[in-house]
């Protein structure tokens, strides 16, 4: 089982599939949101918690997460960058080895063309894992690194352990 | 007890005082370094084990980081977002409050002067908690703001819980 992760302070996404061969099926997905207006250290604990929860629930093989668009706001990059530590910091706990993919490769793995648009994108994990109910943007963007990830799991590069 | 803390995901910076009242005095103090050539996510959980050790040998009362003077160079600003989203998050999972100071009150609290230089701030530290010896740079700046929080708990902006 593969969990796909888009990390952020505000809102991480998660998606889980199963991969069998060239064939995926839908696991479960979901964001898990935390409180803007409570303190940092407190949505951190926040997000810690629901990604222990998650691995112990569903026990996934391996992850994947995009590589960092640096965001041209500096405080939005470093507010990325606490939530995406505690993301990796929980795969890395659970001894799960997680993928890397650039967005690029991410769009082209899912709907062919590396310029692809987010309704594509959409469209396409529609129709990859039929049946699937999106949670958001942000569960539809783990989905689509974690296809990204079953695709490309043999030459990806390593993140953890 | 107070646990000064600069964030880095090569090296962590730590130092822990003990306040009564205006009396300050030196418990201890290191630097948690990891491997470069690690990967990501390993990195992480190293952090996080040395953290997670040095918060459960001490059980400080408090905590404190500087603010981020987020840098021109987007990587090192995700690096560091990485790195001290671990580190808050350990704060939090021991129930520990932290405060943070911006870089100016670090220094004037602890030389008297905002725009101090790291010499100053080191030769202060040392008049402070005299026979101190220091493991480093970044241990000297998490000694400096440990004794800002001692000088400022009171009004600290929290962060935490």
């Amino acid at each position: 089982m593969i969990l796909g992760l888009d990390p952020g302070l505000g809102t991480t996404g998660w998606g889980l599939i199963m991969a069998d061969g060239n064939r995926l099926s839908h696991i479960a997905n979901g964001q898990i949101k935390t409180d803007a207006k409570a303190p940092l250290a407190s949505r951190l604990l926040a997000l810690d918690a629901a990604l222990t929860d998650l691995i112990l629930a569903y026990k996934p093989d391996g992850a994947a997460v995009e590589e960092v668009f640096v965001n041209a706001n500096p405080q939005s990059t470093l507010k990325l960058g606490q939530a995406r530590g505690v993301v990796l910091l929980n795969a890395a706990r659970a001894g799960i080895e997680v993928g890397e993919y650039a967005a690029r490769l991410v769009k082209k793995s899912v709907v062919g063309i590396g310029n692809a648009s987010k309704d594509q994108v959409h469209a396409m994990i529609l129709r990859l894992l039929p049946g699937t109910a999106i949670s958001g943007p942000d569960a539809a963007d783990a989905l689509a690194v974690a296809i990204t990830h079953a695709h490309h799991s043999a030459n990806a590069r390593r993140l953890t352990l």
